[in-house]
């Protein structure tokens, strides 16, 4: 039997996304969005849903890129940091003790010790409600030489990438390989 | 040191997604999705994206409404099936032995034996490139009995949600809790 839980944005999983940008003067700032998906394969493209209250909405407006560095488990501390302080009042990235990258792509700034990272470029903007959200072509993604397997592509348990629980409040890791994609339901 | 994999969808962590929709004569019907997340708190709202090619395109355009059921770990096989097989030639409630239940809200049936439900009012549509993005608003969450908490919230590992991993191409399952949101950040 399903009991009815009202109107509100539990759902699992959402992300634990860094997103990283330039403010006017050129300080990079970072926070934390749990608030976005993959929208669309060609061209590739990441939607990020902001307030307009925050500090990064400001600075998307402005420079129209972001980044989306993807922390691992090891930073959840920091992670979760970028997404309670404002860079309008503190260098995030200092305080946290962490490097930024600037981008080769983007007028956007990464964070330099996390493994993986979308470099994108501002090309829709969706005013919804509270929050605006940007879609950003994904100009490239880097990722860090030793999280690469045999095949090129990251390693999903070098990454650790983090999983929020949206309304429960909680960080989760990642667990173990349930099986292949466009694979395991062939059978039905 | 970064290296760069190139202009490609790939990140962590992104959802498995059932959507459920009815067709024009009724036939109720359920696609994967993993390009969504949830995209405003105000008015709560989820945007999914689907190819035009879909049989679930069709039927958004014409309902207006879809449902996405949160598919538990043991029912991996038959959300990857119902990404592989399209619903224009099978009935995949019916192939995969599973319950179309009718939303009492929108439009659109969810899936009975998956344990979370969102039903949702389309409210804008953006067209992307390969992908049109749904963005609807989150009318009602519902969840099974018996995955609530102490708390009346679906509790984590009774959910046990499934991760995609793209480019990659494997499902995985949630790890373990690494902390509270908002609460292990604020000692920086």
């Amino acid at each position: 039997m399903k009991k009815s839980l009202g109107a509100r944005t539990l759902i699992l999983p959402t992300p634990v996304w860094v997103i990283g940008t330039y403010d006017k003067a050129g300080k990079p700032n970072v926070m934390t969005a749990a608030w976005g998906g993959i929208c669309c394969s060609k061209p590739p493209c990441v939607a990020v849903s902001l307030r307009k209250a925050t500090y990064t909405y400001g600075n998307i407006m402005e420079r129209k890129a972001f980044t989306v560095s993807v922390p691992p488990e090891k930073y959840a501390r920091e992670a979760d940091y970028f997404g309670i302080a404002s860079g309008s009042r503190v260098d995030k990235f200092a305080a946290a003790k962490l490097t930024p990258a600037k981008s080769n792509l983007v007028d956007a700034p990464y964070v330099e010790e996390f493994p993986l990272v979308l470099e994108c470029k501002v090309i829709h903007i969706i005013e919804i409600g509270l929050h605006t959200q940007f879609i950003g072509e994904i100009l490239d993604v880097k990722a860090d030489d030793d999280v690469l397997g045999e095949n090129g592509l990251p390693d999903v348990e070098m990454l650790q990438p983090i999983i929020f629980a949206p309304e429960i409040g909680t960080y989760h890791g990642i667990g173990r390989p349930i099986g292949k994609a466009f694979s395991i339901g062939k059978e039905i």
